[in-house]
């Protein structure tokens, strides 16, 4: 007779003590990593590209961009800010090791803000912990007002919500409130933001915001709220 | 000492003789089984209303419409043709056993098309047969016309690509040219359109492609072209 044994590894428990300690390694130098998600297309490389023309004098800025071919989005980033292109040959999320990776291709250099585009998906980025200290959901005014309740996970675990698009309101039936509304039923304590990287508008309180959060996880002990 | 004994079974080889029969049985009934893949909000349930406008008249015509959470997109389309939600509470793409359930749940009634509203994901869904006869692929003038290289599985598994919200197109850094450009760069044989479902541009085109597809449907003794 044989036995049959399964041996069931507790991945995600490893994946969850290296993506902590991965954050507070980054705490402790000062850099604040931030984690964008969104659909294709709805901005993430427009908005990190305005966010460095606004920053980049003042601040120590790299990215690290997720995608699953090509590398058009890092070579669009390499002009304002250090990038590298994670390109992850079909799985349609980044993974914590994945950016371990990309953080130490920078070589160590002291940084400001990490921040790390991942792909273009509502769904699959969202349950995966990449260390980061803060999670943004981007929804662009073109994709409707009615997206948070259909994908409520990428809103749960984000600490805020990024509108963007805004030029385009005029043209698409999208409001503005109704989005915001849909989003804090499902995470009432989501900051907002609504903007638009092509005129500029909203940008500033976006970058304040940035270094705001950057400040308070100077001044912390513990790791900044971890997302859910 | 103990042995231990991996056991794989072979799920995706019954995966493929489940969607493939679901195939078989649908072409015997005469009915076009149609799967819809696009980012979120890039316009599926606005094009399958502006469709059903058109054809309900003349066609019998039925929907399953997925989503990871409400039924928001069947309740739209309930009034103009029947619809079933597939609700996944979770997971990234449909797959063909929830479509069999859902074509059930329409109680088997005769049918011209049936229409799959896949998740609104440009990644999962493009690694799942359905069981269906025309995969399409919706790209909004609003996501930018670089998706198709970035995102190219969901290109090469399709027959068609539809380039929707043509009436942005004077507001967006879109060129539709350069996006079909890339799209037959993946997959050469490709069927393009590019329409409005608000204003109606190319809807005709686009519902005379549909028709023939059926008829080729009924004319052949073996299954169309099947997703790759």
């Amino acid at each position: 007779m044989t036995r049959v044994i399964s041996i069931h590894r507790d991945l995600s428990a490893s994946d969850r003590e290296h993506a902590e300690s991965f954050r507070q390694s980054m705490r402790d130098r000062g850099t604040l990593v931030v984690n964008l998600m969104s659909s294709p297309g709805a901005g993430k490389t427009s908005l990190l590209v305005a966010t460095a023309e606004r920053l980049k004098h003042r601040r120590r800025l790299a990215v690290l961009v997720g995608d699953i071919a090509t590398d058009r989005d890092a070579e669009r980033l390499a002009p304002w800010m250090p990038a590298v292109q994670l390109t992850t040959g079909g799985a349609c999320h980044l993974d914590h090791r994945l950016v371990e990776r990309g953080y130490h291709a920078l070589a160590d250099q002291p940084l400001d803000f990490l921040f790390v585009e991942n792909i273009g998906n509502l769904v699959c980025p969202s349950s995966h912990d990449l260390g980061e200290h803060l999670r943004v959901v981007l929804l662009s005014t073109t994709e409707g007002d009615d997206k948070p309740a259909k994908y409520p996970k990428a809103f749960r675990t984000s600490q805020a919500l990024v509108i963007s698009k805004l030029d385009l309101l005029a043209h698409v039936p999208f409001q503005v409130e109704a989005a915001i509304d849909d989003a804090r039923s499902i995470r009432p304590d989501l900051m907002t933001f609504a903007l638009s990287a092509l005129n500029g508008t909203g940008l500033d309180a976006w970058c304040e915001y940035l270094d705001q959060q950057r400040l308070k996880l100077s001044s912390q002990h513990a790791p900044t709220n971890r997302p859910r």
